[in-house]
């Protein structure tokens, strides 16, 4: 069901400054950056040869990612795969009694298809999907 | 500098069981198992797609590993970057006053000549670099 990692997903708490950073440091390059209200945050993808890291950033103390940086710090968030069919795949994890965050598919980055898996049905990992199509 | 995303390392407190659930939820296979002695680690290489996970078992509650699972328990540990050439890297990471782990590349898995990198200069992440030459 999975095609491979789309990205890695770290909490900062200041995104320009850990833009600058992963710049400046490993190289990578911005390849997008959004503020998604609903969920909160203010998010940067940087790519860095094939692979991709997601900077995050609260947009409010309160939200998911606020919350999470107040009682972890900065660091690591969570893992994204990307999957050719998300439909299918949170079938599949249903049947498989995989405890799922998003019942259904919801609008993430670039207005892709993306589905939260819980982490007590991944060893306490964070875990996203994401749709790509057909590669 | 960063090639792609090697792997995301996880650290769990079985390793058997975290590889039947990696193995039956998401469809990944078993690459590579090894006893990494000097690490005070058991950790398992798997295949989902192009992308691979590290599951990593402590060998003693004293190891590293065994203090992060006991301070935030099971879940994502580090990230990995595949380099062309390590000692290049961590000459360019020196240069540019990043903190490092590891000041000469040691032996990881599978013998890869591998380095971590301080998470105080990564935005709270343990990273990793892993030597894979040209490609």
């Amino acid at each position: 069901v999975i095609a491979g990692i789309d990205h890695v997903g770290i909490v900062v708490e200041e995104i320009d400054a850990a833009l600058r950073r992963y710049q400046q440091t490993f190289g990578m390059s911005l390849r997008h950056r959004e503020v998604l209200a609903e969920h909160g945050v203010e998010a940067a993808m940087l790519a860095g040869g094939d692979g991709q890291i997601e900077l995050l950033a609260p947009l409010s103390p309160d939200s998911a990612t606020g919350r999470f940086l107040q009682a972890r710090g900065p660091g690591l968030h969570h893992v994204a795969y990307r999957v050719e069919d998300i439909d299918t795949a949170l079938e599949e994890l249903r049947a498989a009694e995989v405890e799922l965050i998003d019942a259904e598919p919801r609008s993430g980055m670039l207005a892709r298809r993306i589905a939260f898996v819980h982490p007590s049905s991944t060893g306490g990992v964070l875990t996203e999907l994401v749709e790509v199509g057909e590669s």
